[in-house]
């Protein structure tokens, strides 16, 4: 009997080092031919199950697998799209069994964040309630960070270093300009209802005087008296005042500053768009000239000054879940176990998928300070290594080369076309 | 007699290799202490000489001076401060010459726009006009690459380099995510009514379907019908559509798209916030799911990623003003004279400041596609060398280490206060 064959597949938003997981899956893949046969993408997500748009990644050379670890984004394509369960949608898991037969796969590897996780699971009792062998691993991906049971996300620290890196270039900026211009700087950043990336721009502050000078995190309600004196009262001080607020902030009332009124195909809001509204606020209430930037895709793409840690971090993930794989686990995570000591340690560890699905892992109230605008001494020691090391792509012509794959289809094998 | 000393200022917007010039100025002064006494900083531009706020660098160590090379944003302080004329403020130059005067100051080096340059001239009449000994040099700074007379301005190179390199990481990212999300990414940035940093992103684009698909060019009229046909017709083609829009991008009767409201200290509008209004025009007429990024500050601080070739420039121009200073001259710009051949060659050429003051440099129509959504090969020819060479500072903590200068005040000589 030949190998089984994996399906490996992007979910949700993307990141600067998801590819790195790939790469981490297909080269241990590639290393244990004997066990795994081909590796199979799915054409964005788990959508490409569902059509039967399949990658043949056998085709791409080793130097182009390899160059995945530094090109930032999805390179087979991701998706919003969620797995009912097998009571509201049977049909949906009988197209992804028929697709799997087909294409002889027994491996199932799911690269995304807690909604992906959701999917991951109910594909791994598939084994069990359609009488499919079949092997389920989910790989974490999240530059939200806040998958439970993993001491980080892969993609996380890359968009920390990213902020932290801007907030302080920023930051200087304002200052040359604070005495007849910009008093106020806003950047808005990503992180939805969890305030990890908000966090990680106050690593760029060294000194009392250093912006940021107020983080708005999702997990403080916010308080529109309370905010505008502590504006006021960082320009008398410092003469300037630099913000940094989470997409997800919000009022005691759960009502976002910045609901945009999308709702995405999991449900959730779209948020983005609270930078303008506060610079007005600022500016009506206080006068102070303002100046605003949301770094939306920008964060998460940035390829061009990842972290080293979290690179790392992405590869092993990938290539551990393959060798979970091999050990004939079902239904579990490669997470990262951050060792005990001062000097920063890490190793994959293995986490109940059944216990990462659908849980938001919000920052502990001890990583904010007590008055809700800035940062722990706690949340620097856990942040600080994250965003360690710069792996800094290739260049040519003054621009990253970011390979690009051939992306070859698997023949098709079902008569049968799936709408989804 | 004892030899003149200098005056240092920076002006208007910052960029990433402001003090680069700076570094330049102060090395190369340094290396003809015979001839030029000490360089004095303004604090905040042109203001630190009318409050007699001057900072003293050679309390600055030789490796701290060094550190300017890698640190972006104005190092003494900037402003937006424009010198009216003779007639109409007296006042302020003889304020100026009782400071120079006070301080032995034979040279006036002032770094900044076009603005600046205006600022720069009249000073460098004092001499004539009010009988006082100066030498007033202008060192080119602008992001906006919009100064006449040189082939670049120092500080475009490096915007331009992160614009292509975010337009690129955010286009994968996109594209990852058409199928099922986010169908239309905007990015607006900065250049004013100058279109060379939205044309830099189109550097990012080796193919066709590569983004950015559509420039907005201030050069070029908004044409709302124009603009949605093409939106459809690429969400058509490539299942997604890049947006790159210039702030500075205008209706026919000039109005802009993104006017503020507000007006600087130069008189002009200050411009941003076009973003979110063009991806509401795209989603209310064509329905697409969209994510929109304003870079602002972050692209014109981001030292993380400046182009070599514009840090070498900045230094060079530096260190020209200097020379020229000493060689006698007055009311001039060192320049960047790109050489003729294939290979990138330039030198530092001398340009006039009457021919440089107040003159914007817009974008030629050759550089812009017929169509006006585009560059053509020769912008491309023009721009590419300008990004090429990753000028990385170090890291410190997987932050950049950018210097703390002492910033230690010259003992005030004159009795009397100056409200600017």
């Amino acid at each position: 009997m030949p190998a089984k064959n994996a399906f490996y597949a992007q979910s949700g938003g993307v990141s600067a080092v998801i590819n790195a997981s790939a790469c981490g899956v297909i080269e241990t893949a590639r290393a244990h031919r004997g066990k795994i046969g081909k590796v199979y993408a799915g054409r964005n997500g788990i959508i490409g199950a569902l059509r039967e748009e399949l990658i043949d990644t056998s085709r791409e050379s080793k130097a182009a697998i390899r160059g995945l670890l530094s090109t930032p984004a999805g390179a087979f394509g991701s998706c919003r799209h969620k797995l009912q369960s097998l009571d509201e949608n049977r049909a949906e898991y009988e197209r992804l069994l028929e697709v799997f037969k087909a294409h002889n796969i027994g491996y199932f590897f799911y690269n995304g964040g807690g909604d992906s996780a959701d999917t991951c699971l109910k594909v791994s009792q598939l084994s069990d309630t359609m009488g499919y062998p079949l092997q389920a691993i989910h790989i974490p991906k999240t530059i939200d960070n806040d998958l439970p049971l993993t001491d980080t996300c892969p993609g996380f620290g890359s968009v920390a270093k990213y902020i932290a890196i801007s907030t302080r270039e920023a930051s200087l900026d304002v200052v040359s300009m604070c005495e007849t211009s910009t008093k106020v700087f806003i950047l808005e950043v990503m992180g939805r209802h969890a305030g990890w990336i908000a966090a990680s721009a106050g690593l760029a502050a060294e000194r009392d005087s250093d912006g940021p000078h107020i983080i708005l995190f999702p997990e403080i309600a916010f308080d529109r008296t309370k905010f505008l004196a502590r504006v006021k009262r960082t320009v008398k001080r410092h003469g300037h005042c630099v913000i940094v607020a989470s997409e997800g902030a919000q009022y005691a009332d759960g009502r976002f500053l910045a609901d945009s009124g999308i709702t995405d195909a999991f449900g959730h809001r779209q948020l983005g768009g609270l930078a303008p509204g506060l610079a007005e606020m600022v500016k009506s209430e206080l006068g102070y000239k303002y100046h605003w930037a949301v770094a939306d895709y920008l964060q998460r793409s940035a390829r061009h000054i990842a972290s080293q840690t979290d690179l790392d971090q992405a590869y092993a993930v990938g290539a551990a879940a393959v060798e979970f794989a091999l050990q004939g686990k079902n239904a579990v995570m490669p997470c990262i176990v951050r060792g005990s000591g001062k000097r920063y340690r890490w190793h994959i560890g293995e986490a109940p998928l059944q216990k990462v699905a659908n849980r938001e892992k919000k920052m502990p109230r001890s990583f904010i300070s007590r008055d809700g605008f800035g940062i722990t001494q706690a949340a620097r020691d856990y942040l600080s290594p994250l965003i360690a090391g710069e792996a800094y792509p290739d260049y040519r012509n003054g621009l990253p080369r970011y390979v690009r794959l051939k992306l070859e289809p698997v023949a098709r094998k079902l008569k049968t076309a799936f709408k989804v």
